[in-house]
C-alpha cells in the first residue's frame, strides 16, 4: 500500500525535478559572434528570459511542496487517481514551453497570446490538483485512515481559493499583460515564502 | 530481494519520467523574427506536433502505469528480467525520436515512412513488455508468492490482446496515415482513462 | 518524519542528478561541415569547455555530498527549510548557464562578465547552503535528536570559512579572469579529493 | 548505513537514468526541407548514428547492471568511494559526448580520433570501476558483513579481465576503425545478453 504510493510519488518527483531543471536550457549564452558591442547589453536584452525562469521555477516548487503535501495524507491509489495523477504531470512538463513563448516574445506582437497560454496552462495545472485532491479526499476514498482531520481541511481551503488567483491573472491579460506576468510572479514568490502559520501547524503536527 | 527489484523499478522510473518529460522539447517555440503574419498562425500550424505530443505523452504514461502494476507482482530478477527490462525502456527512451518524426512530417512526401517508424516502436515496445513478463510469470519464474492469482492472470489477458491493436494501427498505415495516428491517440485515451472495472477490482486487493 | 526528509531528499538528489548531468550538453560536437583542416584541431580549440565541464561537475558533486551529508543531521522539515532547500535548487540547476557562459566567452571580449556571473552564481549558492543549514541547526531547530554533535560542529565550520574562498575567487575576476577560474577548479579538486581526516571521523562514526 | 549507500545508489540511478535517456537527443529528424529526394534516404544515411545509440545505451545498460551489483555487496560508504563514485559519474555522463562524435564524424577524416575518444572514455570508465571496486572490496573495507563471498571473488575475476578487452577495442582504432566499433558494440552485446552461468548464481543467492 505504502509501496503503491510511494512507487507514484518517486515517478512524479522524477518528473517534477527534470521539468524544474530543464528551465535552464531557456537561458540561451549569448554566442560571441552572434551579439553587438558587449556580452552586458546581451545578457541585459534577455531579462524577459530571467523573470519566466524564476517564475516559472518557484511555481514548478509550489506544486511539488503542494504534492508532496498531499501525498502525506493519501494513503492508497487507484486507477482514477493515477490517471489525474498523469494529467497533472503532463501540465507540469508543459510549463517550460509556455515559460520559454512567454520570454521570447514579451515585448512583440505576439506577447498576449503568450501571456494566454502561459496563465491556460497553469489554470489546467490547478484544475488537474483539484481533480487530484477531490479523488482521494471526497468521503476519505483514498486517504490514510491516520490523516490529520486539520491537514485535510488546510488543502480542501486552500484547493477552493487558490486557483481564484490564476483566473484573476488569466483575465488581467486583456487589460494589461504585464500586470499579469507580475501577479504570476507574485503569488510564486508569496507562495514559496514560508507563513509562519502553516510553519507553526507543521510542526505542531512533528 | 525487494531491494533488488527495488533497484530496477527506482531506474526504470527515471528513465520514465525522464523520456515523459523530454517530449515537451519537441514542442518548439516560433521565434519572434522566424514566423509570418502572426503568433497564433505560427502556433496553429504546429498542431501536429500538439497531437504527437499528447499522444505519446499519455502511451508512456500507460507504459509506466503497465510497468508499475507488473512490478507489484515480480519478486526476485535475474540476468535474463535485467535484459528484457533493459530492451524495454531503450523502446522508451526511443519515443521522442518517431514522435518527432511524425510531428515534423505530419502531411509531408515522408508521413507515411514517419508513420511506419512510429508504430514499429510501440510494437517492439508491446514485444519487449511481453517478453519481461513471460520471464517473470511462466511457471511463477520470479513472481511474489503471495502475488494475486486474479491479477497475475489480468495481465497476461491483456498482454495477449493488447498488442494486436498495435498490429491493426500499424497495418492501417498502409491504408490512411491519419486513421493510423488517430488510432493510436485513441488507444491512448481509451486505456489512459480510468476504468471502473479495473478500478473496482484493484481496491477489492487493497 | 524520516519520510518527509526522504521525499525531499528524493527531489533535491533527482534536481542534482539532472543538473550535473545536462553539463554534458555544452560539449559540443564540431560537426562535419562546420571546421576548418582537421577533427583534432577543432576539438583542441574547445579546451575551455571541458575545463568548464569538469569544474562544474566536480562541483556540483561536491555540493550533492555537501547537502548528502547535512541531511544526514536534519530530522525533520518545515516550510523555512523546504524553502531554502528550493533556492539553493535553484543555484544548482543555474549551474550549466554560467558554465556555458564561461566556456563560450573566454578569451574574448566578454570573460570578466562571464566570471563574474559564474562566481556570483557560486557565492549564492554558498548563502543558500549557509541558511539552509542555519534554519535546520541554530538550537537544534530540526536536527536529529540523535545527531552526532562531532558532525554538527563540523559542518558549522566548514560553512564559516569554506565561502570566504568563493569571495576571494570572486575578488580575482577584477585581477585576472584565469587566475579566478583556475582558484576555482583547485577549489573543487581540492573538496573533492578524499580527506584522511574526514575519513577518519566519518569511520568513526559508522 | 544503508542509508548512506542508499542516497548513493538513488543519485548514480539518477545519473545513469538520465544519461541512457538523453542519448535519444544523438538521433536527429531530419527536417522537412532540409533532406533531399526522400525521408527514406534521410534516414537511411544516418546509420552510424543509430549504431552509436544502440551501442551506447545496451553499455550504459551493463555499466548500470554493474553498479547495481557492486552495491549490492557494499554496506558502508566513505569519502574515497563517494570520489571514485564521482569519477565514474563524470565518465557516465560524458557518453552522449563521444557517441555523438562518432556518429558525425564516422566514414570523414575525423573517424579515427572520434574513435580514439570514445574508447578512451570507456576505459576511463573502467579505471574508475576498478578503483572503486578496490576502494570497497580490499580488505573488506567498505563490505557488507554478510556480502556473499563467492559472489565478491566474482566481480574480482569480471574486473580483472573485462577490461582488457577495451584495451583491444582501443588498440584496434589504429588498425581498423570499424572493426574496433565492432568489437565495442560485440562486447556490448555479449555482456547485456542475459548468461546462464551467473544466473543460476544469482538465483542461488535469493
Amino acid at each position: 500500500m505504502t509501496g503503491e504510493t510511494g512507487r507514484i510519488e518517486a515517478f512524479s518527483d522524477g518528473v517534477f525535478a527534470i521539468a524544474i531543471t530543464l528551465l535552464v536550457l531557456e537561458l540561451k549564452v549569448p554566442r560571441e559572434l552572434d551579439h553587438g558591442p558587449t556580452l552586458a547589453a546581451a545578457l541585459a536584452a534577455q531579462w524577459p528570459a530571467y523573470l519566466a525562469f524564476t517564475t516559472s521555477f518557484l511555481t514548478i516548487l509550489i506544486m511539488w511542496i503542494n504534492h508532496h503535501r498531499i501525498f502525506t495524507l493519501i494513503g492508497r491509489s487507484d486507477d482514477r487517481l493515477l490517471f489525474y495523477n498523469g494529467l497533472l504531470l503532463l501540465g507540469v512538463t508543459l510549463v517550460p514551453f509556455p515559460t520559454s513563448l512567454v520570454a521570447e516574445h514579451l515585448r512583440y506582437e505576439g506577447q498576449q497570446l503568450a501571456a494566454i497560454v502561459y496563465n491556460a496552462t497553469f489554470i489546467f495545472i490547478a484544475i488537474c490538483f483539484n481533480l487530484l485532491w477531490r479523488t482521494a479526499a471526497v468521503n476519505d476514498r483514498l486517504l490514510h485512515p491516520q490523516a490529520d482531520r486539520a491537514a485535510v481541511e488546510r488543502v480542501f481551503d486552500a484547493f477552493r481559493y487558490g486557483p481564484l488567483w490564476y483566473v484573476v491573472a488569466f483575465g488581467l491579460v486583456f487589460v494589461s499583460v504585464m500586470t499579469s506576468l507580475a501577479l504570476n510572479l507574485a503569488l510564486a514568490i508569496f507562495y514559496a515564502l514560508p507563513h509562519e502559520r502553516i510553519r507553526r501547524s507543521q510542526s505542531r503536527k512533528t
